[in-house]
């Protein structure tokens, strides 16, 4: 159904999306899916680095992934707020990539404000893309994409009213690029255990499904199959 | 994954699996996969029809549906209790079909108590399926499912808590079956429009998903995923 | 308890109301209470109609129904947000049209941003047009609505942490002034079947109750009754 | 709806209705409805009282209020289960009596477990009532009840998933006489702060409603209504 | 763990504080813990009481409770919106009074709507606090809180999706201040019954304990203990 | 307020205290607290290890942790269910050994059926222990624990509707006991990743909290403190 048409992920911060879903993101370019990146601030409110060597780690993790990456500044780092402006700001983004797929942060509120508003942002765009009278969005024809996914950048913000997905990323290659990529972002893995948190979280979740490592992605609709086949492993080993 | 194993579909009254998700049965059944239907009742405290017709009735559905029907009588209609007797008694069953996946009915309380008592003894049997050291199973070797579904007889039986999968039955001679099986069921059709409703139902989903009509399924566990491909189709048309 | 107090409803778009709870307000007017619709865009950001057609659209729904129809612009089609000014701007409206109860699309937030962002500012306008020192709202004395409830768009709209009330519509004459009022929007209903999708909904509410049709709306806060007899039929007919 | 279709209420211990819906009780008998109250233990597992006071107090009590009342001894105080047989004895009794409405303790489980053992008995025991084949109910002809409310015992025993509606027992003979029927379980109200926890529970659901008292009840399925008018005094005044 | 830190409490309006939460004040401040109260408008929207009134009964009541007090004026009362503005206007006043401990109204939507933008806001700028990188906060150092708790201004106010911990004031001292507190406000009590609504809720909280009274409090995020003694005093007493 | 009242912990097989809690144990026991476990079957139904071997590993973990081990067989392994006549046979435990905390397995229902039937049993045997009429009691004294609190053995079987408290076990002493007890269930820990699932969920806990290792609890009620000291720290460090 997606064809090759691209996956599209967003994050606030130029670390939120290798934290977050990095593995996703390696796994499915090693799968010859195009994959953009948009990152939303350079991360100039983060106690640790400069903007440019932020942006300058993104770049490095980005191409450890496969991904291509953009930076779209919106209300800068700390500030981001879920405006109209922004979110069909994203949706002209939408529309210019025309994505099959989306991945933005989880809306779970009690963690970095700008985590959640970025998921709003999003959610709100991908359906703001589809509208064909926005002026500001001419004429950049409409777009409808195919399903939006949010991930968690920690098991605070997964959310309680979806049911998760999980991607298995325990493929060595994968696993490794996905390693590499956190660790790119070196500025920040020296202040925080942010890399143990993030495979202590795929572990756990592989444990769970008798598996390796997985991250779990949370679907903002429900999934439209005709087979039972390709849902039909289901992550319960204990 | 699946390979070719057995689908294994529970009900608690003859006319339940095809009234709650007789489409999903007709499709897998389509693509050649085996399917296996127990039921725990004759419909007896039923107010149309007598054992004898219900049955006859199930076994006419079945055979339009494309799929096996075995009958395992455990507490009666409107008696069956969520008892270890039993829940071993379907782990019994789980054991001898060795089934990839199980579909049950939810586990939602507000309806004929019937149902979420039998949800709840199969999502126990398929874990005690797996347990070596229960005497009454031996010496039927030890069974791991690879995932278990809840189908809703009613909206108010749709779980609260786990996300919609939604399986297409939009194709004509998926349809067809569906409907036919359950106006097979005709001692029960005569007294309510049950297949009004599940229809109704059907194409709300599918209205809601841009299809034409879809049955909605509950996975008890979070599906394994290594693509994003099989899971790309959202769902959300409005 | 509400003499003749009116109904005051709100929507988004030019046909949020009829789609939404059309039914509702036909049958209100019906019976001779005075219905007020306010309307806060002109649906210039959809993809069929002009601004005009859809104004004259609304105009002409409002007449079918019986009710009266205002527009109040906020920030626009595809732009609301939930501002003080916005929510100051509707207790205005409030505290002059001076209702008993007032509905408002539902809080959730997974469709059109607009809905929910609405949702939000109606709730607050309720409140705020209680309180006596708002100095953009004088010199309109403060007014106390007796209840507020909520109505859904779509499935997805519908809270899950409200229990709904169902608003028999199976009237004739009401069923058919509400399909008149969402055929009225004919530059919409040629794009999607957005008709059958809001008889479909009715149909599979009115068929779990036992009745024909019904629409079901979500109230903010507890009903007060002092007699049963009023709340004693129960939507449960499976 | 209702005409004069009797009220049925019931209690798993001799206080139970009186502490948790006495003042509903009170109130819909003074209207002139017949009430009838089943009573399934003697309280014989209480600290205080013996199986012959507690049923003395019952009976003043129900004499206080205006009602009838019977017991119904099911498995005994303390060892209340929901088991199918439990639940047919109690069509039985529904059968028999033919209410419009019932009331039962609410589902939560968290306190004594006969009172949610109790009400899953009596949500089952209206299902069941209404299917004709259940051997051990005949000859009593099937009834259907209008809809099946739930009261709480304590704040902890109210549904979290189902919305409150405020019975306004504000009335002073009304609130007499609840007051009353408690105070007869004289061998309870030694013991415990009974009848202050239950009007400081009813005296706080009135002040947000704006009223003097009210006792919550939690409607199991939707209610249906074809004007707004019953439903329009919304219970929040702060 | 908090050694003398101080407690920071926030309110929206000058009499939140005392309503919410007065008895937790007084508590901790006669265990001469610093207790320092912020509060974000005059409550120059209310019916009741001028700006200069207003903030006279603040102060006598921080004085009562043994607090200090400060205005911290945003957008004014019944204008507070959760922008990043405010936000980090919020966690520069936390960066400078450096507290252990944050007690904020609750997140709860469905009241007046300044409480819960300022939930949001305070909830933001615990977190924002900690962030070196934001330029408007410099040069006051990072801090970070212990821990973050919600209060809640009336029962509809309080999380469903966070458990209570129950706070005793039923010292005679304690509560004595809290109520002397509340009347401070002599303007608003005058109005409704907001002192008798405290009381109530405090009551029934004591009354479920076994205790005098009580106020709920709902803690952010997990608490972390090493011992079991400090939490082994579980509040159910019916 | 525990002065030095036991400790109490429940397992429905001989390896489910020491995975679940054994942290706990081993801390508290530490502590001079008496610790006393109940395990309620031999683990006769599982794969590996014999009734013999499997009591003989929960007596080397028993004196590992430095608890008092118990065995009460109940319905037996995979059979256990919640019945009236098991919630009374554990009251008379609880009578027994007069403890000041209880802890059980949690609720949730999608695992080992015996765990959640466990946590019933001894949450409803909580309550019965202080009724003093319970004949089968008798002469036993009626007893009133101070607080229950649940464990999980999988992420899945974490309550979702209570909120977590986080037992730091990162002390060296206390960390090795546990693991300690866990590697003494040999005949389990070379199934399956047990050990490492355990240690995963609580190194990923004591991430989130900025700690070493930590395992959640669940409190049934409410907490009850009369000082934030022993409730300031809160497990938020990402």
């Amino acid at each position: 159904m997606l064809d090759n048409l691209p996956l599209l992920v967003f994050g606030a911060h130029p670390d939120d999306i290798e934290f977050g879903c990095g593995g996703v993101v390696a796994s499915e370019a090693r799968a010859d899916r195009p994959v953009h990146m948009i990152v939303c601030s350079r991360g100039e409110a983060g106690t640790m680095g400069t903007p440019e060597i932020r942006e300058a780690e993104s770049r490095n993790a980005a191409t450890i992934l496969g991904a291509n990456l953009e930076f779209i500044d919106l209300d800068g780092d700390a500030h981001l707020r879920s405006s109209a402006e922004n979110a069909i700001s994203l949706a002209g983004a939408i529309r210019r990539i025309r994505p099959g797929l989306v991945i933005a942060p989880s809306l779970s509120e009690n963690q970095h404000p700008d985590h959640s508003q970025l998921g709003r942002l999003v959610r709100d765009a991908a359906r703001l893309a589809r509208y064909g009278g926005i002026s500001e969005l001419r004429p950049l024809p409409p777009h409808s994409i195919k399903s939006l996914f949010y991930y968690a950048l920690s098991p605070e913000a997964e959310p309680r009213d979806l049911s998760a997905i999980l991607y298995d990323v325990s493929d060595e290659e994968t696993l490794g690029k996905w390693l590499a990529a956190m660790e790119a972002h070196s500025s920040q893995v020296r202040a925080k255990p942010y890399v143990e948190m993030q495979l202590t979280r795929a572990r756990l979740r592989g444990l769970s499904a008798g598996i390796g490592h997985a991250i779990a992605l949370f679907p903002a609709d429900p999934i439209v199959i005709d087979r039972l086949e390709p849902v039909a492993a289901g992550g319960r080993c204990f």
